[in-house]
């Protein structure tokens, strides 16, 4: 949506005012945008600009809380294929960071029916910019979360990317039973373990693959917390051991689901775990290093290599789709199934914001890194 | 089917001679046989034994022609994962080499009515040894060609495998319609040639990837003449300048299919030339190398990555969709839109079977080997 600074506002009708949201409120914007792309803590800055003002048909929602992920700091580099429009947003062109988000509906122009002040949203669409304190737009720019008795903020505001991530892929690829296996590597970033916990709720098991390290014990008693059925290391993959070990968890009935967020070696030997017919789904690459696949795991073994992006899905998936998902996901939530991810709090000011984002990708080890615009 | 030899039937009552094919008519079948996987020429060896007699449930055939395949070389040296189990042919425990041929029935059992004497047919199913004079068996051992006016039992002898898998990866994974385009490697392979014939068949438009080579130039002429839209060499194939005119050629519309029998790099550079959401389909690896897969290409271009194997569709599909398939064939080779492929012939004797099979693949670039073994 256009923006037009007060001055030139003031010179057009109110009737116009009002057809392009181009008024301004009382409400002043606090957000984190970038005007170009580059290093976060170079290109982000601390802006402020008038909400426009609430028209008959848009409505004003204030940001409750917002997550920092790492396609967030991608996209601000310039190195995310999605790249959002920089808009006019008071006095300069830019666009807002950050893709995921919970915000409260604050207000509804008369003509509105599909929200209501008090609703909880998240965006419609990826792109819309979740670093700020408020936004003003049409209701189809939010879409609303079903009622929860259990869920907390930090659940609501990191719902739509990882554990959205985790049910598409668990649902959509291979027809699974309760007592089938699903193999995935990365087991401890944030979708491996939504993978973990939705895969339990729903009777599959799991053999989580993760990088070997000195807290290695104390990991796979997390995951198995969880609900993981087994954690190995990428170092024990390849091994003959744990080939003649993973036979003997599968008794003939080898994983169909392979789940893949690494890449490079590790996530070759992966596949040769998978059975005949399986299907197996990149959404990551955080070895980045491409993958590799002998012929014969093609041709003979017949599997198939799919990537997944949740921006692709939300994209091509109607509203009603996505709710359902919600809706089965809330209800997890809610029975602590599927628990709120481990997260930190990044102070709402430039300082803190860029460094947070410029950490980047190293920084989300710690957990989730989350934002309360309207804190401050 | 046991086979056992005459002094063993002979102790046995007519009736048990008939239920288990057991008992010898007077017809001796030649074939080249093998009892251990390794060097053809050292394992394969020439062998006569008599044809099991006529039951009322069986039929018996000779063959007409059979070809030698890249697959029945691998599966000599026993690095095929299809192995044909040793049975008891006369004297010896071994196994016919070959799986792809055309026969003809010459006799039938009474209580057989899905084929009579003079049908031509193929193998239902793969591994069934081709390179033999007879063979006996229940009806369901073998496959009725449709009648056709104008096809060369060259072309019936070699439909099984290389039109079949080209029509296969044409029509199952990705829906085409006239004036797309599909992007192909080993351009001047048999299933290339095969793929380049039955898509100008259908309306739609091919660029062929082929290893450059002195004579390119004919070699360009005899696919375009063959119905080739464009034929571009693999050192082409990741220059800029091919990437800006590949480009126009799309105009907008890039391959969603692309058939790759190669590997390595230039395959993967091949893939990069495919829309989103388009299919990479896998059906060799004649470089011996691995396919590296940049993660983007699986998860932002969304390209899912097949593979294809003939003999799993044959076992997994039914013989009506089978003669589907094999009347489209047959109809095209009818009106000279799929031609004959280029063969020479393999003389029906040990030496030169040994030598042929044992040439292998590189004997197969001067084009498809065939017997005719009833022909001595």
């Amino acid at each position: 949506m256009g923006f037009f600074i007060r001055s030139l506002v003031a010179q057009n009708s109110k009737h116009v005012w009002r057809a392009y949201s181009t008024a301004a409120s009382d409400t002043t914007v606090k957000a984190m945008v970038y005007s170009s792309y580059g290093k976060p803590s170079e290109v982000l800055r601390w802006h402020t600009y008038p909400l426009p003002s609430l028209t008959d048909d848009t409505v004003h929602v204030r940001f409750l809380a917002s997550p920092i992920n790492p396609a967030d700091v991608n996209q601000v580099q310039g190195a995310y294929p999605l790249k959002p429009a920089f808009e006019q947003l008071g006095d300069a062109k830019a666009a807002v960071g950050g893709n995921e988000g919970v915000a409260e509906v604050v207000a509804t122009g008369k003509n509105v029916s599909s929200l209501k002040v008090g609703d909880q949203v998240v965006m419609a669409r990826s792109g819309y910019g979740t670093w700020r304190t408020h936004a003003a737009g049409p209701p189809e720019d939010f879409q609303p979360l079903p009622q929860s008795t259990n869920t907390s903020v930090i659940q609501k505001a990191t719902i739509t990317v990882n554990p959205c991530t985790a049910y598409r892929m668990l649902k959509d690829f291979s027809p699974l039973k309760p007592g089938d296996y699903v193999i995935q590597n990365g087991g401890n970033s944030a979708v491996g373990q939504a993978v973990i916990q939705i895969a339990k709720a729903w009777g599959l098991k799991t053999v989580n693959v993760v990088r070997n390290r000195p807290e290695i014990d104390s990991l796979r008693q997390e995951l198995m917390d969880l609900g993981a059925t087994h954690v190995v290391t990428d170092e024990e993959l390849g091994t003959h051991e744990m080939r003649s070990k993973m036979k003997g968890w599968f008794d003939g009935k080898p994983p169909l689901l392979g789940l893949n967020c690494v890449g490079g070696k590790s996530a070759t030997e992966m596949a040769r775990y998978l059975g005949h017919n399986g299907h197996y789904v990149t959404y990551g690459a955080m070895a980045r290093a491409p993958l590799t696949l002998p012929a014969s795991m093609l041709i003979f073994k017949n599997i198939t290599f799919h990537g997944f992006w949740m921006t692709r899905w939300t994209d091509q998936n109607s509203a009603d789709e996505r709710l359902k998902m919600f809706e089965d996901l809330v209800g997890l939530m809610d029975k602590n199934q599927l628990r709120e991810p481990r997260w930190a709090k990044v102070e709402w000011n430039e300082d803190a914001m860029k460094h947070a984002v410029d950490a980047g990708i190293q920084g989300f080890t710690q957990g989730k890194q989350v934002v309360f615009p309207t804190s401050s």
